[in-house]
């Protein structure tokens, strides 16, 4: 049974990457797709990549029939997303891609997005969409909030350390690099080409990136007590891809050995054999995490490296495998596409 | 039915790019692996962005038992692949991505690769792969030679436009620019990164690049009478990706006319508006084709921009469609991919 | 003596790029930098590359006691930029760096820009700033208009050309590529990283490129008839650079004996020996310009490519060239800078 | 009066750089150019970026009469540059661009490099070339040893703060990133632009790579006691930067002030306001450091971000910075060439 599917905030790159991955779902139809800004347009004006696609034009969300909508992805800037997705009826599955229901308690939202959150019970319904940790929950959900790029990047790493009890919850260490396609479709000067090509710059350094709200409740939900790390994120010169670089304490053999059982049956996390690093490269375009381990010369310190691609895996990837649960579908459906590279 | 594929030369990008698209694809599943440099190796250490996929390891040629193959890709360079495939039994169907069987006359082929022909039977055999415009002999064909990527990219702008007598033969101009890995996996120092990003230039000026031979050869034939282009080829700083200008003599309207009739029914070949011009950006990671017209401010001279992926539509995904037809299979099978944007 | 200088729009590329120029110019001081919209900021804000240097703070242009100054530079948009300068000191020399004073016929900035001109008495004394060919008029000029920068391009092939009688004047084609920066550094989604990193596309086809205004200005005056060619530009992934590749109908050793003889004593024009094509990668940061010639495979016909910076030699170097002409010093000083390669 | 210099390794990236920079040098001239494999070419066959310059063709490192001589830069790799040197008249000043001559310790040497060294009297006469910490060594030695590109940015942050006793001296970790041009002009496949471009990876993970060898040879000596960093490598897809981010436990005010105070007199090194990082655009093309503190949100722990150009004050350009020195020119003679942005 083919499923209906809207998306809501389908002008931006995490709405264009859920229509290409599902143009080649094998059970789902694209039914609505919402851009406020750009209704009345069709979407080969507004991404001309997705013009051999029988799609229908672009409308306002309150345009949109949902009785005839079996999910509902919603890609909008968060603020925005709580807004809406307050209003929609409660008979729609709802994949949200902001940060809006993320992050479990008020307090934190409004601490690490400056706003009080105008959907405080929807916040508390939402489950976590971190597919590999939070399956079971997600099948059953009706709201499952995506989470951040590089908050994925990073829990993909920790999560099976942190649960392992093989490295010290003191030290760790996660920097990162992203590229910009991580920032949106937003008319800022430091995204231009000519101003971010040929380099590279550190941000929000000194724990002040808002994915590190979803790191401590995440962590220290998982510890069983606080736990707070470093985080300094890195704009690349690339379009996609996230690769992080951790530095923990604990036996490398032990932390390689806790990343393959963690991710032994799942389909999308590749755990490489000890030594050996991966590249965003070999991640590009797919929904595939790559994860390597080293141990370093200083005894007791590992280095953990692991790349996805932020548009995929990273966000609207995710946000599908989550759909596929929540209806039943088989998880890894329309997402198998293999990398693309070069 | 699955079909069994074998690849050789697949250690190359157009071999790795095949696989990617194989992956996906219902009713082919790969065989047999063979690169004989790197014969032994597995493919996610020639290529770890296939890591994820179940493939047989790499051996060579040779080590082949053709026997249970249904058709075999073989994308190794000119010259060896003429040498391997003339001693591939008969009972295998193959694609060639090389150039060795391009071109139908021995002495053109001499003429454009300096060396003689080492199968010349076969050459007469081969069917020329431009799958839009050869599409039954490909269906009947024992052997089908893949195009130039470059003269792919021109023979989708200029074959309509011969065919319906719109434009003036004499005058036409053809201004390309390539991205890099049409120059595939060698080592050679205008390739590199530190030599290559960040700017761009032209070579094979003044009618030297060997996909005029392929140019002359189909230009000709349509015509009934020798037609030879001015063609410029640039190496731009991008990994896929051809952006094709023509200049031509001829009223836009028909042009237009003549390109939208020919590819009415075409499911990769998109014409746009009239006025609209395609971008490499848009077709990446496809098998898709854009072509736009524009009329010149100089009465009676027409601007024809063409778009594909070197790589997939350029030659392996032109591959498969034509190894779609020749085992029976839908065209389009495994090829609908949306392009990967951004 | 130390000149005083002036720049007004210094918190845009071309502005910036006069900056990092006269900042080893041995006898030039700035004195003022004027940016309305960032007034009050220091330039380390606006452009931290520049952060070493002892920079005046920015002003607004109205701020500036132009008592004080040599010489402006005015790098601000057209229209925006008669507006300002019809308003300046007669006493003070001007460079303009914007389009404003390009075109001495005020229809034909009328046609090409939109508006009618706010300056015309100011339009007719304007000396067209190609260095290379109004050198005398540029020594004694109080005001003089910087040339586009493809239109730079495009000249310094075919004046020599037109005015050696050696191609048909009816049948020039002008294909050309431009890195992102000679657009400026505006907020335009198509100038994001990722919407235009990784390919290229054509714009403005069709003869609706506003340079053309200057090629037919000074191309039929040259000529003494009426010429007008055909024009596309492409946006490439890089930041600096333009390439253009020219096709006339002409014997290629009199194209080759033509410029070579035109840039024998030029201190900047290199002209490649005959057969060889240069790459924007190799004048990168300079004022070089590198020219070369090759026969087509049809007899009687041409392509020349040549290469510039886009910010330096085609608008921003040459403005300085012109500065130097105009204050009575050394042609070249401040801008023998080697390309910047790799 | 006119110094005479020559290169030997002229045909790679740092020799390049080298003529780059002393072609605006007041007091240098270039007299002779070695490259053994290219002898017999003229630099604008090897570096068409250059052809505009005077220089002598490359000749083998035997044919240059050093008699006429001043000083030497050898840009060879490893290994070969101490056979060479170690043959070269003592008449003759050397500064050394490869890691021969780095590590004062033969055992260390071999070590990291693998082989045994084959000048090592030399090896300890020579002087570490970080010019800002070794200035007085520097003028009155003979052979200064150029440092690593990542060795000088790490030791740019990490030398004041030892020095100063601002930080724990074991909990020192060093992220860095790399362009490309810092693995030279040689034919690697992971140089390649289609394997490089659009993505990052790490390489050396673990304590592996040899500029570990001078940051625990500098550090221990500064510090009196062994201090073992660890480091992880990145490499970006630029071909000029190098970021470093270092994580380091002590107070960021404490730190800052330890940098600023370090810095204040230094023409090369901008240490900027606390709270700010640097981004490579903003260096790339000249001999600047830029050096950000950002205190963490755990007590205690701080980041300090330095960006520099790899090729120039990693490489070549503290070279010529060394060679001011040792001739008794002004230290910044041409080298206060500005950044080239975007």
């Amino acid at each position: 049974m083919t499923q209906s599917i809207a998306i809501i905030g389908a002008s931006g790159y995490t709405g264009a990457e859920l229509i290409r991955l599902i143009a080649t779902h094998p059970s789902m139809k694209i039914t609505a797709l919402a851009a406020n800004s750009k209704a009345g347009q069709s979407m080969a004006q507004v991404f001309p990549h997705l013009r051999h696609l029988d799609l229908p034009d672009l409308v306002t969300w309150e345009q949109i029939d949902f009785s005839t909508i079996d999910l509902c992805f919603c890609a909008l800037p968060h603020k925005t997303s709580q807004e809406v997705i307050s209003k929609l009826p409660t008979s729609v599955k709802i994949v949200d891609l902001s940060a809006d229901f993320r992050l479990r308690d008020p307090e934190a939202y409004k601490q690490w997005y400056g706003n009080d959150h105008a959907a405080v019970e929807m916040q508390k319904e939402a489950v976590y969409g971190l597919t590999e940790f939070y399956r079971e929950e997600i099948a059953g959900a009706r709201l499952v909030a995506g989470t951040g790029c590089n908050a994925a990047t990073g829990q993909f790493i920790l999560r099976p350390l942190i649960a392992g009890g093989v490295i010290d919850l003191d030290e760790i260490i996660l920097d990162l690099q992203c590229g910009v396609s991580g920032a949106g479709r937003s008319l800022k000067e430091n995204l231009l080409h000519a101003e971010l090509s040929e380099g590279t710059n550190a941000y929000s350094v000194g724990g002040t990136h808002r994915h590190l709200g979803e790191f401590d409740q995440e962590f220290s939900r998982l510890a069983g007590r606080e736990v707070t790390i470093q985080f300094t994120p890195h704009l690349g010169p690339f379009n996609r891809g996230i690769l992080a670089t951790a530095y923990v304490r604990g036996e490398a053999a032990a932390v390689h050995a806790a990343l393959a059982a963690a991710y032994e049956s799942e389909a999308f996390v590749e755990v490489l054999p000890m030594g050996e690093t991966p590249s965003t490269h070999h991640v590009r375009g797919s929904n595939f995490v790559h994860i390597g381990v080293v141990g370093d010369r200083l005894p007791g310190r590992t280095i953990v490296v692991a790349t996805l691609d932020n548009l995929c895996k990273g966000s609207a990837g995710q946000a599908l495998q989550n759909a596929n649960l929540m209806l039943g579908l088989e998880e890894t459906a329309g997402l198998m596409l293999a990398p693309c590279f070069p």
